[in-house]
């Protein structure tokens, strides 16, 4: 059994291959050859004062690749405010440090194969997802990107940006000045063919853009109606990051799926109800069907349902929720990878089968 | 985070640690203190011929014990006729092992606190649930005991019965001679104050019983109409053993949750479509409500519904499905007790926690 830190993660996982292993997933699941293990959260009270416990998890069946990950997150969370917003924060109780496992078995012999925290898979997974579907809606010819956002999520969505299109032209813009301008500083290197810079506001972010992403935490709508001009991509990582106003101004619009609603358990009591609050759920309420009258992103990649027909059209992907399928598909490139190298630590196999037929 | 074998789960949970956590789990449960993760399947095809891929997962939040349990099964199944009957045979092909896992996790700090095979828990639980609806069901005075099944899992039913009331006489009948004799030949030495003899035919088993436990594999119903008599309590460790006419001449009836309905996702092509096969869901058809009709035990555990109130009447538990919270309260006592006595093998924590926000 195969143990993987994020740093190894990280440098096995290139954002091509993740790109590469996501389209393919993508299609099979349009043709019903992949099967989701739908995300369950369960919510329950603990003894650490404001906080409550969490226990998350999703997975999915790959078999074209012979993967069944599963992904598991064992949070206690808190909702602290800080400068006057309500965040949700982590805490790294488990000796200072956080628990998010992916666990890969395989479909041909059912061994747990590997396992592996969440983290660089969980941001990398994302930014493919908007990778794949700027790779498929945006105009050929886009050269100018505003990126709205400078965490560790925007840092993704600009990887797979750059993967996809030959930006010349990257702003960047998020609420505080140290961030944006730590962030650009970052990332210029990565990058030298481009020209990266700060915009101190978001009109002058996106001003010029060809392609604009949000790639923020806020929980209230990002994108802006009066930015969105003929031809242009917008993308984000969640539904509160849009609103019923900017979808209307958009020609082709593709969510990242209809399945995947969220089954979450919260009632015992001294468990707070912080998903009843949710913008998410208010706003898929302000439309007859809200954001899941569109279709999922898979039957773009799969030639199901038509993307952009002229470089008029203003296409538009929201990233609703994600997939715990996309873990396999990751998971899957990972593990050969992995495996080729001699990377990572192998543990006694028999520590986690079992020699009585259960 | 501790590794532990089948062998060190045997030797730490008795069964009557288990019949006490069961007991406080389902007052707690009863009671809104406890959370259910409900049980998924997913099955897809795989390259073996004849087999398919199958991954299930179910778990529980337990607060007072501040334990979260997943229970994961990663399985290559076939279904060969053996002897005429269609038999469901798990393949040993993680080099020559089964893949089946508890984890368990703490509420308090989010930490991954164990992994270990589930193959004795397992059937120590399903005993234990059975037990404890024996002990709160059946007559004080009962003294003889029909054992229909002479597998694993009649071994557990035993162990329980003997752990709740005090047994005299125990009849083992099961259809293959070798094995009701071998199964015999083995348990008398761990009841040596107990008359435990093979019985040849099921009549012969049950004739002068008060208790009759049917622990079998069987695909159809075992109990039968006529064997019931007045004060009798009766269980089954599955709905398929059980019969509607049998269930007609019960007074007091509880299963074991109506809650725990198994989602199974069996849509991809080249899966075989063996549950629809069941006789479970016509039976369930067969009449209004079906089974669900009756109490969860946890009710009865917890005060919440009337048992038993004379000795005329015949109490019965159909132990209709499994529960992943079940896992959390065996769970809990097997942690505790491997601490206590050092048992194990310590893994790194690090290499299960991450130090990034994930």
């Amino acid at each position: 059994m195969l143990v993987l830190s994020n740093e190894e993660v990280g440098q096995l996982l290139t954002m091509e291959d993740c790109l590469d292993a996501l389209e393919r997933l993508y299609i099979d699941y349009a043709n019903d050859k992949a099967l989701l293990s739908l995300r369950h959260d369960n919510l329950s009270p603990n003894s650490t004062p404001e906080a409550y416990y969490a226990f998350k998890h999703m997975g999915g069946t790959w078999p074209a690749e012979g993967i069944q990950a599963l992904r598991l997150n064992s949070d206690v969370i808190t909702h602290p405010v800080i400068e006057g917003k309500i965040r949700r924060v982590k805490q790294p109780l488990a000796n200072g440090r956080w628990v998010g496992l992916v666990m890969l078995f395989s479909t041909e012999t059912g061994q747990l194969l590997a396992m592996f925290p969440d983290g660089v898979m969980q941001r990398i997974r994302v930014g493919a997802a908007n990778g794949t579907a700027l790779k498929h809606l945006a105009r050929e010819d886009v050269s100018k990107l505003a990126l709205i956002g400078s965490g560790w999520q925007a840092g993704a969505q600009l990887m797979a940006a750059m993967a996809v299109r030959d930006f010349k032209n990257v702003r960047v813009y998020s609420t505080r000045k140290e961030n944006r301008e730590n962030f650009v500083a970052e990332v210029k290197s990565l990058y030298p063919t481009a020209d990266i810079e700060v915009a101190d506001t978001p009109e002058e972010c996106v001003e010029a853009a060809d392609v604009i992403m949000s790639a923020t935490s806020a929980m209230i709508p990002v994108l802006q109606s009066e930015w969105i001009k003929p031809g242009m991509h917008i993308s984000c990582i969640k539904t509160y990051e849009m609103s019923p106003e900017v979808l209307d101004k958009c020609d082709v619009v593709f969510i990242h799926t209809q399945a995947q609603g969220k089954h979450i358990d919260n009632t015992l009591p001294g468990t707070p109800n912080v998903f009843n609050e949710s913008k998410h759920k208010e706003w898929v309420n302000d439309r007859e069907k809200g954001i899941l009258q569109y279709p999922d992103i898979k039957k773009l990649v799969a030639g199901q349902e038509p993307g952009r027909d002229n470089p008029e059209q203003v296409t538009c992907f929201v990233n609703n929720i994600g997939m715990g399928l996309q873990f396999a598909a990751a998971g899957a490139v990972i593990y050969k990878r992995a495996m080729e190298a001699g990377i990572g630590v192998q543990l006694e196999d028999d520590w986690f089968s079992e020699d009585v037929h259960p």
